[in-house]
């Protein structure tokens, strides 16, 4: 059977500058422009035209997951990125370890950003709680970023932040954000923990020996992002392929690991414009040989984007042109069908995601070529896919590797 | 904030002639043309392909309100239009003041165009009756027209016109269309009204002194259009912009105020082909310097397209031109996104709306530009926008503007 591979360039889509350009037009891109005459081009949206995605919803959409069916907060996202095992129903949250005085006023948002050693021995404090029978599951990754997850009978995602996303201000009371008897039980617990969990952290020794060397105890937690765990489908039950995910950033991971794609560790790779390209090009090779489908992130074009930084971001470009480069030279093109595209545009200008569509190209042995001989923005605006959405793309894959089901005689 | 314009040439679409032209594709557009050098062009259907709109649901899809949701009949804009200020819910009609004899045959569908002043008195005779617990709400607009509403519990817009559309045959009785208790009683409450303002209008002193000059009496309103007030969310609340709206024609103005968009009032603007195109292309740069969104309609193309005027549809258009060179002369192309588009066409071979596309460009900064030269059916086939839908357009002006909220992370 053939093997697929999405290849995602995180924020890869722009909008003109004064002199007509995009950092993708601009790059030099031999391998994609390459890729772009062998294959099919066109434009997409990850959710539809007008839609502004994050690049969660997107990555979902692309994958053929409906993001108003499945995705309703960041927090399932961070709790499986952490490697946690989650439950349909199970609401979750992201979570920084936080500093407030007596007050709940908070200090410092990340607890003096503390370590990771540290955090693990003041997780024990928090994990395995249990409040008006709801267990209060609770994991740090990287020193002051966790997640924490509720389960129990009858919780919702309707609630408001903790996080009051400022210093200087109380912890925000959470809230619930409808009238059901869920959200309030749900809004009730979480203000119970954040008590419960100052009890036990303000004066633990890790923080006694904190503030003795001057730095901010981490005695608080601040949700944000709830979100429920979904009912989903494996992608190996809903495609019927093995999958693999190559990605350094834990928001894709925890897709990943949400619909059971196996999370390639590639060293260096930190969704960063700094991150090993060349080590995740030879990750993807490998990988091709285990799996049937590849789903790789490279993050940092959008983080250059993010922050306004265009020469960054068409460096990271011609980086991840050299990524295909050998990529191509490794692979069989009678055997795979690449799609190269992004999840959505993050402009320069704007230094936040867009609904500018991205370019897309589909490249293996027999897919229709057009007359697109670059990939950029305006190019594949006239190639033979014209414009399509997150949705068509595993469908089209699907059928290009003899996967899908005829319907009808 | 940057500002957005949707410009609307009511009707502009056509079909090709043997020489293979439109009255766009001939009209002498230079104006029109460099917009769609410096903006994004394609086709647009304002409700989707294969669908035949009115101005009416066209123009309430391209402001991104679903007409299969907000709209019913042509009655509640007709309301709105003479400045009647409606209820959801209430059952509204378009009508007419007519002759009839006193077997109810109609005579004359206009009463000899009675004119506003003797309309204004009648008026009173129908404004404010109430049948069976029902309020009668009439208004009289430019003489012989006028809009009638119904309002109390248990009404229904599921009846027949009362108008026969013809002279020479009885008034319809109103029939209900369902076999709803609602549309039997509003059926009965709008036949009792007919032979009340019969009863109160035959020899009104108006009346008689009609016949003494020898014109026909207004004896009579034939109701037909209805239709029922939806429940819908105001422009500025929907879309966070104060809006407002410059248009010659009452269906537009009624759509107009039925949204909450603020009508500009411009001397001589009366949408036919001799309305004062620079006085309309005047009011739009004023209204710039004070709201957010303007939305212009100009209908005299679609006028001489019913008229199956071909050199009439191409003059209006290069009207229309000069007014878009004033206009790009005094507005700042960093503050304005400008949408120019029509509703929908209207060839001139059929005398009628079709469901042909309509070419559309997006001009303004940043806009990703493509190869299209020419604003016309065939070049906008060619451009970067493809093929949208008239719910897509706000959309895509509420992302160039910075005003759409991101779904995920």
């Amino acid at each position: 059977m053939k093997k697929c591979v999405i290849f995602i360039i995180d924020g890869l889509g722009d909008r003109p500058n004064e002199k007509r350009l995009t950092p993708l037009k601009e790059a030099k891109t031999p391998t994609m422009d390459r890729m772009a005459k062998e294959g099919i081009c066109g434009l997409m949206n990850a959710i539809d035209i007008g839609i502004r995605p994050g690049s969660d919803t997107a990555h979902l959409s692309i994958l053929g997951y409906n993001p108003y069916e499945v995705y309703t907060g960041r927090g399932p996202l961070e709790a499986y990125g952490v490697g946690l095992d989650l439950k349909e129903g199970d609401v979750a949250f992201r979570c920084n370890f936080a500093t407030v005085d007596e007050n709940f006023v908070v200090l410092d948002r990340r607890a003096g950003r503390i370590g990771p050693e540290e955090a693990k021995i003041l997780e024990k404090e928090i994990d395995g709680l249990e409040i008006d029978g709801v267990k209060v599951i609770f994991k740090s990754s990287n020193g002051y970023r966790g997640a924490l997850v509720l389960r129990g009978e009858g919780l919702s995602y309707k609630v408001s932040d903790g996080d009051p996303h400022k210093v200087g201000v109380k912890v925000n009371e959470i809230k619930p954000l409808d009238d059901s008897e869920e959200a309030k039980k749900t809004a009730e617990i979480l203000n119970k923990l954040l008590k419960i969990v100052y009890e036990r952290l303000n004066n633990h020794p890790i923080n006694i020996e904190r503030r003795k060397k001057g730095l901010p105890p981490a005695n608080i937690i601040l949700p944000r992002g709830a979100g429920i765990v979904p009912k989903i489908e494996k992608f190996s039950e809903k495609y019927n392929m093995r999958g693999a995910c190559i990605c350094g950033t834990g928001l894709i991971k925890g897709i990943a690991k949400m619909i059971g794609l196996d999370c390639i560790e590639v060293e260096g790779a930190n969704g960063t414009p700094n991150t090993n390209f060349m080590g995740k090009a030879k990750a993807l090779v490998e990988a091709l040989k285990e799996y049937d489908f590849v789903l790789v992130n490279v993050k940092g074009a959008d983080e250059a984007s993010h922050d306004g930084n265009y020469n960054l971001k068409k460096e990271v470009i011609e980086k991840i042109d050299k990524m295909l480069s050998y990529v191509l030279e490794h692979i069989n093109k009678d055997e795979v069908y690449f799609v190269l595209t992004g999840d959505h545009s993050t402009p320069i200008e704007m230094k936040d995601h867009s609904a500018d569509p991205v370019p897309i190209v589909i490249w293996g042995k027999s897919v229709r070529t057009d007359d697109v001989k670059e990939f950029n923005e305006f190019s594949c605006a006239k190639g033979a896919l014209h414009w399509i959405r997150g949705e068509h793309v595993m469908k089209i894959l699907l059928d290009l590797t003899g996967r899908n089901e005829k319907f009808g005689a």
